[in-house]
C-alpha cells in the first residue's frame, strides 16, 4: 500500500520519499512510482519527485505528512510510528495505512496522539478513489479535518468514521457479500460462475453509480420512505437467515477455485484489463459529475 | 415487472401480448412499451408488436411463453397460473416472475408443474441483464434448458438456481449490503452519505465488471487460493461481527430520509440519469467483451 500512496500524491504533485528498512527497496518502488505514473498519462512536468530515502530522521525532514504503511502486525506498526515520532515534526500529521487495526491500539504507545489517525485506502489505491479515515480516541477534530481536506485536495474521495469498529465501513459491507457468496456456493445454492455475475450483471451495475441507499431511493417512485415501508420488513427477515457467519468451507473453496482456474490468464493481463475498465468507468462518473 | 419483460421481448423482434384484468391498463402499458423501445433507439422494424389483450385465452393462443407478473401474493399467483393453464397449449413453457416466492410453492396447484419455473428480473428489467431461474421441485430440466436458451437469445444474462432458497441469490447479497448499511448508521459508525461513498467510490466499482470471487481473485497475486489463505480467517471472524440480522431502527431510516431528500431532484430526472450512466456502462463492458 505504501506505493499505492506514493503514486497517489506523487501523480497530484507531491514531492514522495520512500523509505523502507532495505533501502534498495525503497529506491526500486520509487521508480515504480514513476513508473506507473507514467503509465497512468501523467507528465514529469505535473507530477512531484519520488525517490527512496534512508535513514528514516532524513526522510521525514520536512515533511508535512507521514503515512506509516509497514505489515498489518500491531507491534511493528507501534514500533515504526514510535520511531517516526522520534524524529518527525511534532506538528506535523501522521496516518497509518491499516485496513484493521484501531487506530487507538495503533496510538496507545504514542507521546502525541492527537496529530494521529488511520487513513484506509483500497487496492489498487491510485485507481479506486475511497479513503477511510478513522479516528482513535484521542485524535484531535484539526488533524481529521486536515487529513481529509489533504487527501481530497489529491482527488481521494474521503469518508469520516465516527468511531472505531472493526473492518470499518468498507471491509465489512464487502464481508457482508463475500461471506454469503462463499456460503452460497457451499449450499449448494448456485455455481460460483453464477454467483459472480448476479454482482457484475446486476448489483454492480447499480452499485457503480449510487450507494444502497440511493439505489433504495430510486427503486419507488415515492423515494426511499416508500421503499423501506414496502420492503424493510422483508429485508429484516431475510437478514436472519443470510450465511455470512459461517465458516468457510474447503469444499467450496475449491470449487470456487477450479471455476477461476479454467480462465486460464496471467495475473498482468487481468490486472491491466481491470485498470483499463475502471478508469473509463471513472471517466464516465466525471463527465456525468457523479462521484 | 410485466412492463419490464414485455420491453426486453419486444426489442429483441418478438410480438407481445400484454394482459390485465384491466384491459386500458394493458394498453396503455403496450404503448408505454412501444414508447421504451424508442427512447431505447429500437426502430419500429427491429422491434415486434406489443398489444393489450383480452380475454385471457386470446392473449395466451398461439404464445410460446407466458410469464405471469401479478403482485406478489401467492394465493392471486396461484389463481392467475391456474387461469393460464386452463387455455394455455399444455407444451407451452410458462415463468413467473417474482422475487420472493418459490417456484414449488407456486406450482403446488398445477395440473402440470414440469413446464413451469420462476424467473426473477431485475428493475429496470430491460436495462439490468440478469435474470435467476429458480425451478421447483417438479421443474424439468427441459423447461429449465429450454428458458435459459430463450432468454438468452433475447440478450440476457441468466443464472440457474440449483435449490430454491429464500431471497434466491441476487436478492441474499443486497440484503447483506443494505441490512449492513443501514446498521452501520443506526449505529453512529458513519453517517448515510459516507456509507453510500464506501460503494460507489470504491466497492462498486470492483462489481461493475467483476463479483465477488474474481475480485479476491484479483487481489493476490498467485489468485484466489492465496487471497482465501491469507485473508480467509478474517473474512470468517468479521462476519460473526455483522449487524445484518439486527431489525431496522426508525432513527437509522430518518437520518437516511434527511440526506437522500437534501439533494432536491424529481424521481424523472434520476431514473434518466441511472439509465443513461448504467447503459454507458453496459457499452464500455461490450467493447471490453466483459459480460
Amino acid at each position: 500500500m505504501g506505493l499505492g500512496w506514493a503514486v497517489s500524491f506523487c501523480r497530484a504533485g507531491w514531492d514522495v520519499r520512500l523509505f523502507d528498512i532495505d533501502v534498495e527497496r525503497a529506491q526500486t518502488a520509487a521508480q515504480t512510482c514513476l513508473a506507473i505514473c507514467d503509465s497512468l498519462r501523467v507528465s514529469a512536468r505535473e507530477r512531484g519527485a519520488a525517490e527512496g530515502s534512508q535513514p528514516i530522521d532524513k526522510a521525514v525532514s520536512g515533511a508535512r505528512l507521514v503515512i506509516e504503511a509497514v505489515p498489518e502486525q500491531l507491534s511493528l506498526k507501534q514500533s515504526v510510528l514510535n520511531d517516526i515520532e522520534q524524529v518527525f515534526d511534532p506538528q506535523g500529521l501522521v496516518l497509518s495505512s491499516t485496513s484493521a487495526i484501531p487506530a487507538t491500539h495503533l496510538a496507545s504507545a504514542m507521546t502525541n496522539p492527537s496529530r494521529f489517525l488511520v487513513a484506509h485506502p483500497f487496492n489498487p489505491s491510485y485507481l479506486l478513489p475511497l479513503v477511510e479515515l478513522v479516528p482513535g480516541e484521542k485524535t484531535s477534530e484539526y488533524a481529521l479535518d486536515t487529513a481529509a481536506a489533504l487527501l481530497e485536495s489529491i482527488g481521494q474521495q474521503v469518508v469520516k468514521l465516527r468511531r472505531e469498529i472493526e473492518g470499518f465501513v468498507a471491509n465489512r459491507l464487502q464481508a457482508a457479500v463475500v461471506n454469503e457468496a462463499v456460503n452460497l456456493v457451499a449450499e449448494g445454492v448456485a455455481s460460483p460462475a453464477d454467483v459472480d455475475k448476479c454482482l457484475k450483471d446486476c448489483l454492480g451495475l447499480r452499485w457503480a453509480f449510487f450507494g444502497p441507499f440511493e439505489t433504495m431511493d430510486l427503486n419507488a417512485p415515492n423515494g426511499f420512505e416508500e421503499y423501506a415501508q414496502k420492503f424493510g420488513d422483508s429485508y429484516v427477515e431475510l437478514g436472519k437467515k443470510l450465511l455470512v457467519a459461517n465458516p468457510w468451507q474447503p469444499k467450496a473453496l475449491q470449487e470456487i477455485a477450479n471455476y477461476l482456474a479454467e480462465r486460464d490468464e496471467d495475473f498482468e493481463t487481468k490486472r491491466q484489463r481491470r485498470d483499463t475498465l475502471v478508469t473509463q468507468l471513472l471517466n464516465l462518473k466525471q463527465q456525468h459529475r457523479i462521484g
